[in-house]
């Protein structure tokens, strides 16, 4: 096996230059099977959206903004790029007027990267784009979630009985056997409801809400405390909507929220996750258009790159384990 | 009959108060038939788009944006609300994550209107909402059509084969004999195309282009003249992709195309066109993130305002005349 | 008494159709008496504004804003348009070139409102729109007011003499006897100041401050223990001044102030003030041309539903006791 | 007397630096009578703005934008800081919530100017700001004018009977005898009208109107043929309301109308105006908050430096001739 | 040999994913020599600029929209990489304050280019990397140069002596006999100038000027014949700065000037040049930073279009001559 | 000696007016030597940029944005302008093309103010600017300095060997002996690395790092204590880049870093650091052109003012204890 694949470094090529890779690591497609321990890849959908659109930008945003960032961790002590194979494996095929030919086509993209052993990183898309990933990873028992967003993305449907969107996407999973309800954590959740009854079915599911009074009055290490309480030792899903951060940091997404979580806020969870089982994981919701200033979206990056730190590390462990 | 319903008066309240309907006309729902000669409403979907989406928001958007906008035509000599009784009727139900069922509900609500005999004027919307118009209203026989565009939308497929697109409504409506395509033209078509022979099979319909070279070469009132050449007396639909114009003029679309015609040509060419039996008219692909600072809808509510006074003329004209 | 009048809910149609009034209410012109709890409405007037100024768009900004917004409170446990009767009554009148005028219009147009014993809630506009407010609120006895703002807005005069601007209302306020100084408050003043002795007057009368380095260092729930201290039992306002957030949060305002409150404090301050007597409520200063892509004005709309709850529980409130 | 006052060169210090004044001349203020040929001032206030105002931060970004400017006029070949003496003396002090006694402010300002034999050359604020222009220059006898529009600013009144807005100041003019009507040509009138008979009292005075289709088939050379016809030898005014520009040229304006005149236009109609008897002139209504790029403000200043060429050929060929 | 490299469809993939190279051409770095007939590459460097920079960012921008484009030119009737074989080479090293040593890397990168047979198509930076260009190709023998441009870039120095800049490199290219002077032609120039004499040395040299009122008097089919005039049948160069285009057309540049060269315009004046034997060709001067919409960018990617047509074209031409 | 200069009143002249020095100061030339204590200038130079430049328009941006300030601190209760004597002496000199050049030239600017005892504060500009500033002011002895940014600009070199950019000034400045790196700390340290052993060297030297865990766990009052206890009571630098800030607060930079310090939190460590016998001072990194609204230039202004603040009351302090 070849040395790792690595980010070109800032140090050597100036940072406006170079195709806009994630963190212009090298393209690797997915028909040349490199033994990859994380796959990152773009999954350019918004199919499932009810308000604003424009989400199938995300991906190329996001990897344009991630050419700011370099490969060392600053906490964690870790280059992710050194401990374990990583590369950008490009973009899912979709079909954005059809959504069950797209639905099929992610499962498949995402099915050969885990066929290999490979754990996914999606970049979205919106975030029914995470239910062809958990199809794909929950097929043989259901995972644990933490879920971080605004909304709860467990309505049952949408007008008359749209059960597939960005709004249901999480009750379909539990539905289909993918999630076990009971090792599912939501953080962030909130901003105005529908019904005074939206929530029944999920508590009653088992599902666990952590919501911002209880970040503020607690801190961000007592929800990193209680995140790994839900999931336990049990292989599980880490999904990122970008809406979970307060509309200050994140601007460009469809339904922002005030009162949110800030970057510090979601960095130091995030770095309170290490040793989970993470075997796979996503970040949606970035719309482009709605911040052309990339802001966002460069807080999107340095976000999935907190999580390909979780993914790294956790490979780079079971190599030692094993 | 009561009086017209006019627009509020910027003299009389100041044109930043008040409801944003378009112009500020009254909003008259379609289940209060008041015997509309022409009705304007949205068509919010964006379910076909292939590239940049988000027209979903255009209505809205070029709604608040009319407000700036006078009543009296002062070329026409006219103001379309004192000769016709003129409303905007709202929206059209969608649902952005079902294809088949939007298209529906588009047909259904378009058809409510047309079946009083109103004459309906459609803001999208991505251009695929051309075809929901045109299967109402060409049901009974094809129609002549003048297509504003920077694109033919008149492809086979997109992808494998996704036959219903922004990009191939008017193939489709040939197809079904909603068009006669010896008389519909194309006028503002240009920008790099997909292959060779894109063109082949609409220039063997029968179908006209009038493209930029003959725009510039012979001017605004030869297209005019042209467009009325190509549909004569027989029954005919407007319409309008913001597109046809200069992104310098209209940057807020999804697949703007340099080269484009300007302003003062759209508004002298359909001035151009008065007397042309309009049975129908859209204006599609505004995409509000695109442009937040709505001068793109600023545009497109100006161009449908001078296409209002085209169907108001016309059914003056026929009150007259009848 | 009919049904109270609901929003659209975004279940039954997408959330980027319809008309933008607020939240999507119907609208209820105020010649048309239907026994409303609480009356929203417009005062899209900046004839008070020394500095940057275009707040007479925030209105139609925020309503489009709010068309995101779901109905129920998810803290408050409540659905505000199912307790009480509630509605957009449009904008008052104003004529931006005849301050006197328009004084006289907007006190008229309020007190219509109150005069069927409808609680206004007052989307601005300036500050200086707080004053007809008070004008006819204040008129039989002075009420207390909870005052959001970087700025106390009671200077004496701006320039030679200057008296009635959007930084003086409060004082004139004060010495018509339409406030009492000693059940006044305000929250998060801040920024330089014009000169040491710029607070001698209003803290002679007996206005309380609460200031950021109170807020950060005791938490919002201690700054909404201290306003229900000063403002006790009584009748009194709600004044929302959308520059007391930091900038970060609101940007699209005249004169935003650095270090200032975020959203999430905001939230949890208004949260901690249900019970108070609030007669009147009123948020002002969006200014939609600094901040095009929306996001203060959504802030705004967030803010307004807050206190709608407020108004709307106290309504409910006094039914059920009466 | 000392050196002309010159600006400093791109060429000596980088462009991006010194303090902004226009095209970094020297500020040399009012009280320093330097017996300058044409002062350049700005007239910050958009007292009279019935739609999006704004303009009073026009002044400031016109001159920030004009630091990217040189000295020379590469059609007229020459460098009217070389031939005249002229300075930028600042702003005019206004109060933007005394309508009253701006107006006395401004024309108090201007007075001091012309009392010195200065011509002035004024930066809006709004196109109400014309009129204390005309109150000075126009006292001892009706001046001609020519007037850069989209609207003719000749309406009667606005609302219940508001004589004093920036739609209305040319009708005060001629009554005033400021403006002799049958000098008086208007170029660039379009857009939509609020009634039929709006022109009437203005035609009917003489006034006469160059619009867009003539320009279009004419050409811009025929176009200052024809306001050189109009004007004759007498004394005349020089006003441009940035409006009179299409909107994809100068987008930061309060009331654009599409279909308008071209950058290239403007330059070369004002370029067929060399040798008028122009004593005054104005360039106003940029909104800076409406395009914070920068750009209309640009075009305002290339513009505004066109019209100090002719204002400072007219000084140089005035002091040969005497 | 193998197949042409060819971009990937928006038939195939939708046009929102993949990596952003130019058109969604395979990127084949410079070590892989695969006997390319033109390379496109990023000259990411903006070292030379005086006063807006950011022109670095240029090339990942105009790629990204390029992501837009379809193969087929529709006037040309052809498809250039199916006629030659063209590649995305990706962007030259360079060292941001190091001036020297990025001359000399821009100089080594473009010599392996054109070592190889290969035409080079370079993206900007600023225009001082059409420097560096001259270099490698002039080096044999003076060329022909037409040159897009508002500004000369002759002029002798900056400040005190820089002589080295983005405003002086085709003075320098004249002394150091890379270009022929005398057939060398200016496009666009235009905009105030330093002084009476700036283009005394460009005329004296030969250099021919083609301004604005020659093109709008004469139209840009009588431009192209004039380039061709002046251009004979010798080996040239074509240069295009983005500022030779309107502000209304390409905001986001660092110096534009009004009055300017639409994109109708420059399209076909380019489709005119077909024929010459242009050597090499750069279009540069796009800052992203200044017109985040992406605008410019599409405007730069679409002209960039256009220019590799004609270089496609020369080499499927010499090809079967040959 | 004359009264201290003092900027224009909002309550004199309404802020939209006047020339935009800072805080509409008067300019004082630097030829015209009034005695300052304290000298606010531009440093407009990003010749040390690696990334995203731009920061050459910093100062002026930072100036018109700081017209909205008014002139007393209202936590230190004091007037800086009364207790010293301040002006903008305007912008050094510089060569956007040659790094040598310019560097001599800003020593030069800035020597020429200490010479006359002047306290320097300079608003940049990159970062390499506060390198000259020490080269002048650490002279004589190394200075302390508190360094607030999210980087630690102290790498040896970038690329192959370049020694003298925006990421390594600091470390040449310890190198030659201008600081003394005991006395050296750092705040707001973030984001992702280059390599594991970077701050290797500065800790051996004995930098101190006070990160944002720091911050969030103690608060900014332990902030200050630990920046006094480094600093001691020897001769300080203040550098503040304003990277340092959240990119929620400060969007508009070259490298944002999320999880950083609030302004809130900026403002109260500012604000403990009174009484540190600072010589010098400086404000950096602002991109107008990444944030063309300029809430991130305010932010600037308001920190440049609390920084002003605490030189004003330190010369204050002197000339009493002299």
């Amino acid at each position: 096996m070849t040395d790792n694949p690595t980010p070109i470094s800032g140090m050597e090529l100036a940072r406006y230059s170079g195709h806009a890779t994630f963190m212009r690591l090298p393209h690797i497609p997915l028909d040349r099977d490199e033994g990859l321990d994380v796959a990152l890849f773009g999954l350019p959908w918004d199919g499932g959206t009810t308000t604003r659109n424009g989400s199938r930008y995300g991906p190329r945003q996001i990897r344009e903004m991630s050419t700011l960032l370099r490969s060392f961790h600053p906490t964690f002590r870790l280059n992710p790029y050194q401990i374990a194979r990583i590369a950008d494996v490009g973009d899912a095929p979709t079909n954005p007027v059809e959504f069950e030919t797209t639905l099929r086509q992610l499962q498949d993209f995402i099915a050969r990267i885990t066929a290999r052993g490979t754990v996914p990183l999606a970049i979205g898309g919106d975030h029914f784009c995470s239910f062809p990933m958990l199809r794909v990873l929950g097929r043989e028992r259901p995972l644990g979630m933490v879920h971080f967003d605004a909304h709860t993305d467990m309505y049952d449907h949408y007008y008359k009985n749209s059960r597939y969107t960005h709004g249901t996407q999480f009750r379909r999973a539990i539905e289909e056997g993918l999630l076990d309800p009971k090792r599912v954590v939501q953080v962030g959740i909130r901003g105005t409801a529908f019904s005074e009854d939206e929530h029944d079915w999920l508590f009653a599911q088992g599902v666990r809400h952590i919501g911002m009074d209880f970040l503020r009055d607690n801190g961000p290490d007592a929800v990193a405390a209680e995140i790994r309480a839900v999931l336990g030792d049990g292989a599980s899903y880490l999904t990122f909507d970008i809406d979970a951060l307060d509309p200050s940091c994140a601007p460009g997404t469809g339904v922002p929220e005030i009162g949110g979580i800030n970057t510090y806020e979601a960095q130091r969870i995030l770095r309170g996750l290490r040793g989970l089982d993470l075997v796979g994981a996503d970040l949606v919701e970035v719309v482009p258009a709605l911040d052309q200033s990339g802001t966002t979206a460069l807080v999107a990056a340095n976000l999935a790159f907190e999580i390909m730190c979780l993914l790294a590390d956790r490979a780079a462990t079971r190599k030692t384990a094993g």
